[in-house]
């Protein structure tokens, strides 16, 4: 199975988050599962808040990139389409909100779970969860919108 | 003046975000400016979300520490203290909203502006602003609450 983030046009894959052309990120790789997409990640040694806990920022991160995935896949499935018959539709946030439930242990992989709660052609609106070994430790809302045309280019462009 | 940061004790300085002694983060500094609490960020070029544009989840980054900076500022004040009396209280995020006004573009250092809106000895919601160019493009709402004791080691140590 290939992951959503893999699907991105390549114009669109320079994501610090998750894009595939972007050396120096994370990378995140996520999967449809049943009705609810999933990725995993292990945070490096640095990436702390506190010694021992993962610094918020890169839970907002996973979330984000995730979150965007989510509804690709869930634009994809709407158009009658498996992930994998076509390049990805790219989607951008609109806003995020992360519940912090309670500090995220620095070591264990994360598990990032999203599923679209309500969705239209103009934006959806995904719910999300991190886990470590088992337990969630934040919980996320996305709203998530198709790219406007005028980010598909820079600005320096014309 | 010294940064907000420069002042938490050695021990919760080590934040991928703000920590002063994270080598590899973003050292985020926070400085008082009158009832704001003010940061500057120049995004590096592998930190794009597509061409041309800041990554949401730096974005979130940064409202995130420069939220519990600002809060830290004003649990200070409330206390009669300046900053650079004494070390800074180390606050941690129990939740982040970011709503994207528009996209962010990658270039320009960016503004990040913050101020307490509400404030108890047991939380304080701060709002925030990212600027670039003297435009905002991100808002951000964070509620701060003081550090847990059981934070302040590792999950590993007894």
């Amino acid at each position: 199975m290939r992951a959503i983030q893999d699907l991105y046009p390549d114009d669109f894959s320079h994501c610090y988050g998750c894009g595939r052309l972007n050396a120096h990120g994370h990378q995140l790789k996520s999967y449809v599962d049943g009705d609810d997409v999933v990725a995993r990640f292990t945070p490096s040694a640095q990436h702390m808040a506190l010694p021992g806990f993962v610094y918020g920022g890169l839970i907002a991160s996973l979330i984000d990139c995730h979150a965007m995935a989510t509804a690709a896949a869930a634009a994809e499935r709407a158009a009658g389409r498996e992930i994998g018959d076509a390049p990805a539709p790219r989607f951008v946030t609109a806003s995020l909100a992360v519940n912090y439930v309670k500090p995220t242990p620095l070591g264990p992989e994360l598990e990032i779970r999203g599923h679209v709660r309500e969705r239209t052609d103009r934006k959806a609106i995904v719910e999300l969860t991190v886990a470590a070994s088992g337990v969630v430790t934040a919980q996320g809302e996305a709203v998530a919108v198709p790219m406007p045309p005028n980010m598909g280019r820079t600005p320096h462009s014309s």
